[in-house]
């Protein structure tokens, strides 16, 4: 394995398990309160190792993971989790060649995750109407070599994308549903939509939004991520959690003149029922309310 | 977009949202109890279509993703839900170009998403014990192409490891601590183990194993995926969900001179308490217990 | 401990964790798929014991809790699941004495933990619109010796409760928002009400109600159950669980005249919020969007 | 509705949803960062008022429910939080006459739901080993009127309880295991047997105690809750929230003779399948281990 050349950035592990990105230049000290650590003692060497500061204070010095880099990017605002990220990537259908539209650019922490599962060949178009924050990612996608396979497009995206049969899209904007005719536009048949959105007004607008346009194999979900203490003999899960980040929608593509028979398939069938359940009584009580099946989701 | 040719496999998606794979054959019929679809009517044709069976019963045709194989590979025994393999390939930073160990092979599926990252340059070392089972992966592999990437082993890994100064090392068999040594030995300085293991008796042995080889930066966590009823107007969860699958440990291996420092950093903070604790009181009391600090995870 | 006598109701668990609810009659018969049981072998012996069936498979007989009776009761439609009975009773400071409405009576599992609860100088005024409802909750309470602590009124809730000074109102129908002003009018200064509806949208759209009426300190809640296997040597949860049952609100009722301070804090807060954000920013970006603080919940 | 005596105790809700539990003394004030409050505004007058500070800000006047007040008291070390006492109370089966052992008292929260519940004919006896714990839970329940219902003992419960044929018991001390013969002494046939838990070793422990003593019915549970933000047009969770508090284990005490029948229910069961696996297959692999059948809890 290479050591670390000098203006490589690495990941730094502090005793009470703060991390610290450094791009490290020869002369150079990081300081932190338990102490200030010489980046020559860093450069040339190999990771995985310990270094210490000039008070005896171990530091880990690791490789930064995707999963790092997202956590701990510049940023403003509200982030992309990795929790999510992960799912994101895999549900969008994400890997090598692939060609993937996202937006808005935020700080670039979506950016990079997508952009390292595409490279070399795949390409990110990342739309962002603020100029600012797309600075931002740039700076934060530039370290990693990212900005070959990112193209960073400030833009109002209710002018359109500019991609045509595209594999995925994904709209981290505040009103998603006011894009779906662009993002179909731009995806190829099939193709992926994601979204996420923080709360369940802005769910069910999709929703709605996504039954008048050629979308369907609707999904919802959240993902949570419960930490346990690593402790051998005193197992137990961590005393908090987040609660929330967002809501994650997905749908495919459709041809247009096939969508009627996709839209809204809970919908129709809930109507179904809410027919068949009205003929046979006039009940207004809430505990006769007609149970819509579970949309059959295949994991389970 | 280029139309489905045929011995492509495509994923038909059931008005009951039942998904099914299938292999495109000329002449080929798919009997389904909504009625049978000629293999005919898709072959030639583009995808996000909708098909219908000869009772006029519509399927959509779509190009399966990852998540999809994930979940519909031929199999035997338990597989790595796609919300556990998606979290698993962040955690395991990995990318295109990467190195990666996985034992054991199961029925491909975590395999199939491995190498679908890190192609079309990486590696993924796959060691499976039966070979029955490693059959069963590659037959689940081999339609897309992904034999290139994979390197089947049928061996023991309590024999160790041909690989060296790989990223990451995947353990998904019933006593992960049995092979802390043999995976330390094929990591890179700073590469990443992960293990996925059903019981909270598994996770304390992992833990305790991990004490006692040069890792550090231990993290337990679990991932819960909760669907919701794609429903704008009625929007809720649905009704179940899956409980449980497993806990996940990820770990990061460090320079055998430097581990003492990393060892089980909970513990020695807990230490530190529990010393300080039983100095001030005599008592044993449940209430009175000392309460060891959360390990900050970095994303909360 | 007394034994149990004839036309008592017992709890019967069967060898595969079924659960039977008996009422003993002298010469009758148990029957089950394991063999059948003589109610003459539980008749005047204690209860914790084992009885056989003529096959010789094992039942446990025992008392029948709370908790068994709400999961067992013969009902119609959806219940109260115990893990929401229990955190009612406990929001909704239901003790010995207290005066309680309920809406509506359902199948009565609610209305039976009630009673139980505020017995026997307490008393439960439960409302229904059905009559055939109602007459199965009377069959489901009688047993238990709790139709003189439970009035059952037939009533549309729109024209009004008859009680007043309550110290808590349970409205468990599909529009609660549709009877605060009644529900406000029946309670005393301060006291509680709780709501249970399946939907975010129910939800909204008692939150908008609760404004406009003289309510404050509002809650909204939800509780997941999740059950372990009790296995020792591989403790691990289930596999599966119930993912929703619904969303607990809980309000207390103010003076009317004071009731503007209190009204929707979290909006007032979110407002000044927005206001100092928008007075900062004419960005419409997702990342963007102000974060308005949580609801310090006190038991956090 | 009475107005509030001199001498009775409020909630005060301040407006940033701080709770403040007040004895009224007439000529008194309580100070906040918001301003003070005289007592006397509160004396004599109608509780669900609106009182301000002599700034203006307005605090909520209530009566504390026992929610609250588990929530709120005087307290040292870990408490039973509400949902998991709420939880404790369905379970064992607690309501008005029943006569409940608990170990140990703690700060006397869930004493004081035991106490509200069996009030006024019956009994809680509580245990403590340590009297300065026990003081404090004596000056929590005293307000209350609670001491005539509660019965306080210092004692090792080592040396067994002083009662039998109680109806419940339930055991938040560090090792529970410890005091099963001693609490089926206590118990009556098929009195329920409660304990709570914060790690994954305690459990297995219990579990493994449980087998060797004469209870069945044993069910492992955890409750989380999760709160939402109480905004109709963003509605969404909060941010965080409580990720473990502990495990909850009951289990139904059996006649000694009988016990065997009902051992390890589900040991038994993944015994006769591990044998059935093992009769079938070599295999050690992973992938391959049996999956115990879920237990099936009767609310599913």
């Amino acid at each position: 394995m290479p050591n670390v050349g000098p203006h490589e950035t690495v990941l730094l592990l502090a005793p009470d398990r703060k991390r610290y990105l450094v791009r490290l230049t020869p002369g150079a000290r990081l300081h932190t309160h338990h102490g200030w650590l010489a980046h020559d003692d860093l450069i040339g060497k190999p990771l995985g190792r310990t270094v210490r500061t000039q008070l005896g204070e171990p530091f880990l010095a690791l490789e930064p993971s995707t999963y790092d880099l997202i956590s701990l990017l510049e940023r403003e605002g509200q982030i992309v989790f990795p929790k999510d990220a992960a799912h994101i990537l895999l549900r969008l259908n994400v890997f090598p060649g692939r060609r993937v539209i996202e937006a808005g650019t935020g700080s670039g922490g979506l950016t990079l995750a997508l952009a390292r599962a595409v490279m070399p060949t795949g390409r990110v178009y990342s739309y962002e109407i603020r100029p600012d924050m797309q600075e931002r990612a740039r700076r934060n996608l530039a370290p990693w070599g990212l900005l070959d396979v990112v193209e960073l497009k400030t833009r109002d995206i209710a002018e359109g994308f500019d991609e045509a049969d595209v594999d995925a899209i994904f709209l981290d904007v505040r009103e998603p549903w006011l894009y779906l005719a662009q993002a179909r536009a731009a995806l190829k048949g099939g193709g992926i939509l994601g979204a996420l959105v923080p709360t369940t007004g802005q769910v069910s607008s999709l929703l709605e939004g996504l039954r008048h346009h050629p979308y369907g194999d609707v999904v919802v979900e959240e993902l949570l991520q419960r930490t346990w203490r690593p402790v051998a003999d005193r197992l137990r899960p961590a005393d908090r959690m987040v609660a929330h980040t967002g809501f994650l929608i997905f749908a495919r593509a459709l041809a247009p003149e096939d969508a009627e028979a996709w839209w809204a398939p809970g919908q129709r069938r809930l109507m179904r029922r809410l027919r068949a359940h009205e003929a046979s009584t006039a009940s207004t009580d809430a505990a006769e309310e007609p149970d819509p099946p579970d949309v059959d989701e295949m994991t389970e």
